[in-house]
């Protein structure tokens, strides 16, 4: 059920056998899993994933491409909560292993928040990334494209920029080498470094020899109309004509909650193995938080692998359930 | 586009990037994949996925509960074919590694067959297993009720069976230990052995023990009605009831195609890496051939996987195209 200020307290006294950290594709789809398995599971959604922001789904299975992800994530929710699951908005500020549980604290409320405290066997961290984006004097015209022609995501998105004038804009030196990728698409690439950091001689002759514009000054803002982005305006009033963008400047990883736990990094992902399980044995990390591709469809398949291997492990020291009324049946 | 005896001489001429054999959910995530990286895919399908065989996919996220496997695989074949993938369907016979390229001899048509080959640089193993099913005289008996509420897969289904009387159809010993995941769900188990083999002391004490009755007597046919199973008669006209079955008899893998390649086993299973490629730097195994869950979910994230490893290890020797139009500008 969707927990409210009403019915918190009650819920606090349970022990779920997994709490879920976000509720995105993987999350949710971990949720539905454990919930068939009969397990109790709490997601906690402090709302937002990645997929929230994108317009169209071009490539999950089953669903027409143009899809909103957040159709996606509303129809997932449904899923969740139709097996009862349990579903509270709010943000995990902090995870502390006590050994046979993990205690689980939560701002709940922007206003007068609360700190309820939940408490679960296992934990999964499914709380994603969000893309870095060109900080401008007014972010709600970045807001206006993003996720429509102004991509965050060159896997997802590449087919859409084809052969089409693109922007490519970047917050350092090494996020300009996704130019390899993205000119499979499309070559028309312009380079904007919005002046936030020097390009080395190097780089400026790489892009030079490939006959991509770099442009260093600073963008004042996007120019089009309904969600389709035709260009930008400088701070110096000059304005570049774009079909399309591409945003690549890192990501923001929403992993604070486990500073208190050390687990196997690779940079800024968990290193897990094929069911998601990390280097604690009751702590599982899928979707984009973990080393691998970041894709829904892939989430989505990483919360069913989760879901599983935590299930084992809770029926694997139970055995097989007798038929009682057989038993008794018999002794009679 | 979908291949036809009209257009299959032209189609035999060019080298696909990748060969895909199956058009189960797999197959189709990773021909959706392949095709939105700007690569030329061929989807081989005999039809028949063990998808198609699902009445109702429980546990998609972003699909309502009810959706029928069948509906998934109609939904996927159209986006692949939107993207410009070609679909033909045959019967992949045998692959041949030729050093550069694979080539793939089909069975097409099942009447006049006639054997074309097609040839591709990278080959997508995802052909699949199929459920092994008791045999009876009157097979149609078996189809049914299967995907119905006689269920092949507990992982998937295990929920729609709580605290039903089950039927737990087997084929050797060794599948009767799948009773410990079951009884986790419902614990009325009866144990049908068709007669096929012969129920070992240890077993047979372990069954009493659980107070699961063991039906050695062959099954002469399924009872009940609208698809809906209520029972079984044995040969000796003998009637018990059930609410709900599993069938757990183990799969035919669709994989002789690959007994020329020598590819690392584990048992049936295809080992891979993270990605789903094989021993073999250009097959990858993704879906129920691999090690691993056979999961609709995760099959389609599989596909992802595996097709982005191959558009990387093309475009990888290629490096960054020019924007031409902008060099030569320079150059005038």
């Amino acid at each position: 059920m969707q927990i409210s200020k009403n019915n918190l307290p009650e819920k606090q006294n349970q022990i779920y056998d997994a709490i879920i950290v976000g509720g995105g594709a993987g999350g949710l789809s971990a949720g539905i899993y454990l919930q068939r398995y009969r397990l109790s599971s709490l997601i906690v959604d402090k709302g937002k994933a990645r997929s929230f922001w994108m317009q169209e789904l071009h490539n999950y299975l089953g669903l027409p491409p143009d899809t909103p992800g957040r159709v996606l994530l509303q129809k997932g929710k449904q899923h969740f909560l139709s097996l009862e699951g349990d579903l509270l908005n709010g943000y995990v500020e902090e995870v502390i292993d006590e050994g046979e549980t993990f205690a689980v604290k939560i701002k709940f409320g922007r206003q007068n928040s609360s700190y309820p405290v939940f408490r679960a066997k296992y934990l999964i961290a499914a709380s994603g990334i969000i893309d870095k984006l060109p900080m401008l004097d007014d972010m709600q015209n970045v807001y206006e494209y993003a996720g429509y022609n102004l991509h965050v995501c060159m896997i997802c998105d590449g087919y859409e920029m084809i052969d089409k004038k693109c922007g490519l804009f970047v917050g350092s030196e090494a996020n300009i080498q996704i130019i390899t990728g993205l000119s499979w698409f499309t070559p028309k690439i312009t380079v904007f470094t919005h002046g936030a950091f020097t390009v080395s001689e190097e780089v400026r002759s790489q892009l030079k020899s490939l006959g991509y514009p770099l442009i260093e000054t600073p963008v004042k803002r996007f120019l089009g109309e309904n969600h389709q982005m035709t260009g930008v305006e400088l701070v110096d009033g000059k304005v570049i004509e774009l079909e399309t963008g591409l945003i690549a400047m890192g990501s923001h990883y929403h992993n604070t909650y486990l500073q208190g736990i050390p687990l196997e990094m690779q940079g800024n992902n968990i290193v897990t193995d094929k069911t998601g399980r990390t280097s604690h044995p009751r702590i599982f990390a899928i979707g984009d938080l973990k080393v691998g591709l970041n894709q829904v469809i892939i989430a989505a398949g990483d919360g069913a692998l989760a879901a599983t291997e935590i299930w084992r492990g809770i029926r694997r020291d139970i055995g097989a359930k007798p038929w009682v009324e057989n038993l008794t049946k018999e002794r009679v």
